[in-house]
């Protein structure tokens, strides 16, 4: 292993590590183990468990980024794109069901411990919140912000859910909800908007 | 104190303490501190951390109950009852804000340390279902488990934004929305029935 990859190594297992069984639980061994180095070589690259989730939290950034993009060039229309972001649900339905959403619980986590990080922490949602506004934006609503907060809510308690009931069905039944949910949005934009008329959802 | 009272004294702390900061970041020390009793006293009432889990969550169980029980005898209809539920993100906002839903932040926490109560942490989103199912059921509903989990998960969606964001008016915009709906199904039951369609939601 080169120097970065080792360094890289340690981050996906960390942040894989964070994910199934919590930051508080997951110990400096429990990743030195996962990685299969020593503590010696660990420590060359980490020093504290703070600094190994900055470097996740970074790391959960920049690919929740790539993503965005990505659903940003495949998707020919706004609505395209929102529905991207609604089928995560299902294309992660399988981790959800056992660890709940991978942003949702991590800070809840930080902001019961408190933790210095939980203001990065919560830059992904933000992440997600900016982009689903702007897709709301390109359709015409004023409040754009508003319906993407709410979309953003109705994925995390659908992931909650599904998690404590260990329940896919539910995934599914609820992101037909959200779409058509969606749907009934693009469809009454238009001529809401000249009524200056805000339709409830 | 009595022998009964130090014991729902250290209940009543632990209850506090994992809410606010996590199961996993209590120690036994916080709880006997918070309560102010030695060690030997404490160790005549629980021997470990899980069994005061156990009787924290014994705890929660009965107080939803009596919870729900109020909301039946309160509330006229079943409306009313529905809207009681909904309104807890209200009477609660200032501790969701900070530390999010009491019962989703512990279930998701019991599956990540897949911890042997999260059976009956779980039962406590059961309690709300069973009893949402009842009354979506008595406004004539035959998808009524379908409605019950449906506004249960946007409570929960609610409550980790809330917290994410510390946006105690998108909690009110939300519930303002989630009665809106609870309305638009009760008005549209009867002719909605009768014709066998459902309503989206």
């Amino acid at each position: 292993m080169t120097a970065k990859s080792t360094r890289e190594h340690i981050v996906e297992a960390a942040d894989d590590l964070f994910y199934r069984q919590g930051f508080e639980h997951t110990s400096f061994s429990d990743i030195a183990d996962a990685v299969q180095i020593s503590r010696g070589n660990f420590y060359y690259y980490f020093k504290t468990k703070d600094e190994i989730l900055d470097a996740v939290i970074n790391e959960r950034l920049a690919n929740t980024r790539k993503m965005l993009q990505r659903w940003e060039v495949e998707g020919e229309t706004p609505e395209d794109r929102i529905r991207s972001f609604i089928f995560i649900l299902i294309a992660n339905r399988a981790d959800i069901k056992r660890y709940g959403c991978p942003v949702g619980t991590l800070c809840s986590e930080l902001a019961k411990l408190n933790h210095a990080s939980q203001g990065e922490a919560n830059k992904l949602f933000t992440l997600f919140r900016t982009w689903l506004r702007r897709q709301f934006a390109l359709l015409g609503r004023e409040d754009a912000d508003e319906l993407a907060m709410h979309i953003l809510a109705r994925s995390q308690g659908v992931a909650t859910l599904a998690s404590a009931f260990r329940d896919e069905r539910f995934i599914k039944q609820e992101v037909e909800q959200m779409c058509d949910w969606l749907k009934s949005y693009v469809g009454k934009t238009a001529s809401e908007l000249s009524q200056g008329t805000r339709a409830r959802h």
